[in-house]
């Protein structure tokens, strides 16, 4: 046997960009967003070369957000960008992603090995060349440097691995010099994911089964991480076997398609719709999968679950009731218990999930308002629609859609960063082209991201962004009530901003009939984005923000 | 002796957040740059009601720039931010800071710590309640968490001294039930600042001295360390006593009054002109007080200066030839020069301080190009005028101004963060309300951050933007020939933002008549901002871009 294999030809062996591109093409990844730079420049080069499509953005952070959004619509997603100016300028962007398990993967130039011998100051460099990658080991769950041609493949393998196992972002840095370094071993593809214990698993499974066989009512609750793991079908499947109405958080909205019949609407807690979360509240066994809990997901710290009748079943963790299993998969729990089958013999308490809005009839005349405004976009939509709400009441306003599709609404409903919509639109068009995307977003918020449209007109994309105007920062002027002179935001002609951007088309809308009209010929024009400046009273609210602030007011201004 | 001192009242015990509010105010900050949110905002309103002005801008990034750029102008500035979403915002501006030498404030909420106790998933949170002060620990000179009523006014004292002290920014983190609380301490202020080594002070200064009196050709380099810590006078009292030349690094632009009869101009290698880069590099003693050996204020690897030659003085260390002096301050080393004279026998080899740019003749129908536009600026500079230089040409080409006074030009010379010139307007304007303040910025950098004109507009600051406008990354299509789609910008109507934003005036200028008028209009105008958008040819630059171009692509595609 020989102890050395025969090094293998220039041709076989790809370089290090190389390898690194056609193993994100291996993961799905068909579009990388982004901004070059010197120190990016190379591997730039060679991305444009690729299949994969480079998409320029105005700036890093919201290529950030646009793969973030790609990564929740496709499975995964990269974002290219140059050292410190360019990399720490997305760290708010990652920190998104990976709080709402966002699989990312951000690659990043740097200074090449070779020069960093004699010019220890090099333009871009913060305190010392390692300052990067140690702010992002704090936001990602995998980080590499390709310094070493011996170890770089197995590093790239380990860090893609970890983005798809975890839903989180990773990171990888190549040194300028490296991205055309051919090294010496052949790659080697594998995917280190460890099973689940098998006997914990049969343990877990058994005793989550007969726990719900024998509850009086119980209720599946499903977050966000059963669309980021794919696990819809199994997780209606387990309702469908066992009859179990559903709920889902704020995050999870979407996760399962709103008008089935088990469906009965967000869980809240005291936010919410009271009737679900009176039913949630009494159930005897609350199974939660893949929920994040988080305030804001459950309702700011209005709700009142007993965890001593829940199963909690996360990517991260396995408990039911108080006891813990270890190196349980989600997705291998959730399998097992719909292969299992669930027998249940009592009649379940009827769950309200016949719920259905009041029609909804135009008042022409009448000043828009947030909460008609979202009925009459419920009317519109369609399987095809992917609703992105940006923070506040933005937020809390679209959780009254009724979404018709898994994938349709997206919102960093726990990080809860504003600017996150417009260029998630981007994201969102990009790996859907088809789809009909539908961005709502307010006044404080588009005024930190919004121009990123400029991106959207260039690609001719019919995103359709409903800038929502009330002059303000409106969550805080609730959550502190007063008149504060920094919740105001500068007031903009938003409609206008496709004269300056040369494409799109503006609207300036007031009442309910402008904004029918604005929203018809939006939703009929694919020719490039529409924006809807819709002007609202500056005190109207939804109801759920309404009640929220009602309850935080107590916590944000502690005296 | 009481073992107890009998504690204070409530009224002259002030709050944790009242103490800072005081200190900063004793450290001369007038204003605060930022944007509220939850965790912020009781120390908001609290700001809000101080002398202290609170100024909302659109981003947390460019309320960073906008305060690092205040805090070159006035000395030290602050920032205020929420947690997280904010903080994790300004990452890219705090290192442009740190890496710049620029004392900012950086001020965040955090979620209460007695909020954290039964939530362990607050909104904005990433991994911990620690990432964040993790992050910075990276990018900050000092940062404490205000979570200890015992120790809270020593740490506010502790980090604000630092701040002023290293000139770099610092972080304080004020979980938001902390605001109110009032320490049973007594605030006790104290700057720690240990003093100059007197026995090394007295060797260093007398060997460079003498050093200096025996050179046959010593010359003078300084850095922008001699703005930040406010040696000027020193600094040119040091040149006239001993009639040395004096040089200064792009980074450093300004430092001396441009017209100083001992002046001779920026040195940048291989990239400047001839004559002051051969004078320099054939100086047999260069003093470099307060410069960083930076690659682009060096001239990117193009410098030649040797060593061996060299007296090095900055606030982090004192280099005479090969061995250094530890414990001497920048400050008592200028100092004590002055004080000991120096007494020149031989006479100096003329310094090339006699240059003069050509006179400069209209022509009003020639298209504007870049070289042209520098030099028509030149013509209307004035003492109240501060320069703003962005990234890319407009740095390059802005170091042929002539500044007329110490404080007029302030560019991200080392760190290179595109995007920082508009928000830096900001910054500069609001710390010096009569100034004439000119940004000159390109149209990729310009998406970045430029719609901070918003803030501009309404706090109607009399700002002018020059927008260059070449369709692109015109830095990056010189160092990287070739035709990549990525390098190129979309187009935008820079001129007709003013309507987009509710005030101020635009002009499209494609002739060295329009800019001319525009630039003229522009002048005589206090009212608000002015927006000039100046298309230039694709391929326009200046000379000393073209040089650094030349020279940097080999080390940019490092095949």
């Amino acid at each position: 046997m020989p102890t050395n294999a025969s090094p293998a030809t220039d041709a076989d062996r790809p370089s290090i960009g190389e390898y690194l591109l056609q193993r994100l093409q291996d993961y799905g990844i068909a579009d990388c967003f982004g901004i070059p730079g010197d120190y990016i420049l190379s591997f730039y080069t060679m991305l444009e070369a690729s299949p994969i499509n480079a998409i320029g953005c105005t700036r890093e952070d919201c290529a950030g957000f646009a793969a973030d959004a790609y990564a929740r619509v496709s499975g995964m997603s990269a974002l290219c960008v140059t050292y410190c100016v360019g990399g720490l300028s997305v760290c708010n962007s990652i920190a998104g992603a990976y709080a709402e398990k966002s699989p990312v993967v951000m690659i990043t130039g740097s200074p090449g090995l070779r020069e960093r011998i004699h010019n220890p100051l090099l333009h871009h460099m913060v305190r010392n060349f390692r300052t990067q990658y140690d702010v992002f080991e704090k936001l990602t769950v995998a980080g590499t440097e390709l310094d070493d041609p011996e170890t770089a493949f197995r590093e790239i393998d380990r860090v893609l691995a970890a983005c798809q196992r975890f839903k989180r972002p990773v990171y990888i840095e190549i040194p300028r010099d490296m991205v055309h370094v051919r090294p010496e071993v052949r790659p080697l593809y594998s995917s280190p994911i460890p099973p689940s214990d098998p006997r914990a698993l049969d343990e877990a499974v058994e005793e989550a089964a007969q726990r719900i066989e024998k509850a009086r009512q119980p209720v599946l609750l499903l977050g966000v991480e059963i669309h980021r793991f794919g696990l819809q079908d199994l997780a209606i499947k387990l309702a469908e076997q066992a009859k179990i109405p559903i709920a889902a958080t704020m995050l999870g909205k979407g996760v399962v398609e709103e008008t089935h019949p088990l469906y009965m609407g967000l869980y809240e807690g005291g936010i919410g719709r009271p009737e679900i979360t009176q039913y949630v509240e009494a159930s005897d066994c609350v199974v939660m999968l893949g929920t994040f809990m988080t305030d804001i997901n459950l309702g700011i710290y209005t709700a009142e679950l007993d965890i001593g009748d829940c199963i909690y079943a996360t990517s991260e963790q396995l408990r039911i009731r108080h006891h813990h299993y270890r190196d349980v998969k989600l997705e291998d729990f959730i399998k097992r218990l719909v292969e299992r089958g669930i027998k249940r013999q009592k009649p379940q308490p009827p769950a309200p999930t016949e719920w259905k809005p009041e029609p909804f009839k135009l008042q022409p005349q009448d000043p828009i308002s947030i909460m008609r405004l979202m009925r009459r976009i419920d009317e519109q939509l369609d399987d095809g629609t992917i609703v992105i709400a940006d923070v506040g009441d933005s937020l809390f306003a679209s959780t009254e859609l009724t979404t018709h599709n898994r994938t349709e609404f997206i919102a960093p409903a726990y990080y809860t960063s504003m600017g996150f919509a417009v260029p998630a639109a981007l994201g969102a068009q990009t790996a859907r082209p088809n789809a009909r995307v539908l961005a709502i977003v307010g006044d404080g918020a588009f005024q930190m991201t919004g121009m990123e449209l400029s991106t959207i007109v260039r690609r001719k994309q019919p995103v359709i962004v409903i800038v929502l105007n009330n002059g303000g920062y409106g969550t805080e002027r609730l959550l502190h009530p007063g008149e504060f002179e920094f919740n105001d935001v500068h007031g903009w002609q938003y409609e206008r901003l496709p004269e300056v951007l040369n494409g799109g088309t503006g609207y300036l809308v007031r009442t309910e009939g402008e904004f029918d009209a604005a929203l018809t010929a939006a939703w009929n024009d694919r020719s490039g984005p529409s924006i809807l400046h819709v002007i609202l009273d500056e005190h109207d609210k939804s109801r759920a923000l309404a009640k929220l602030a009602e309850m935080m007011q107590k916590t944000v201004v502690q005296q």
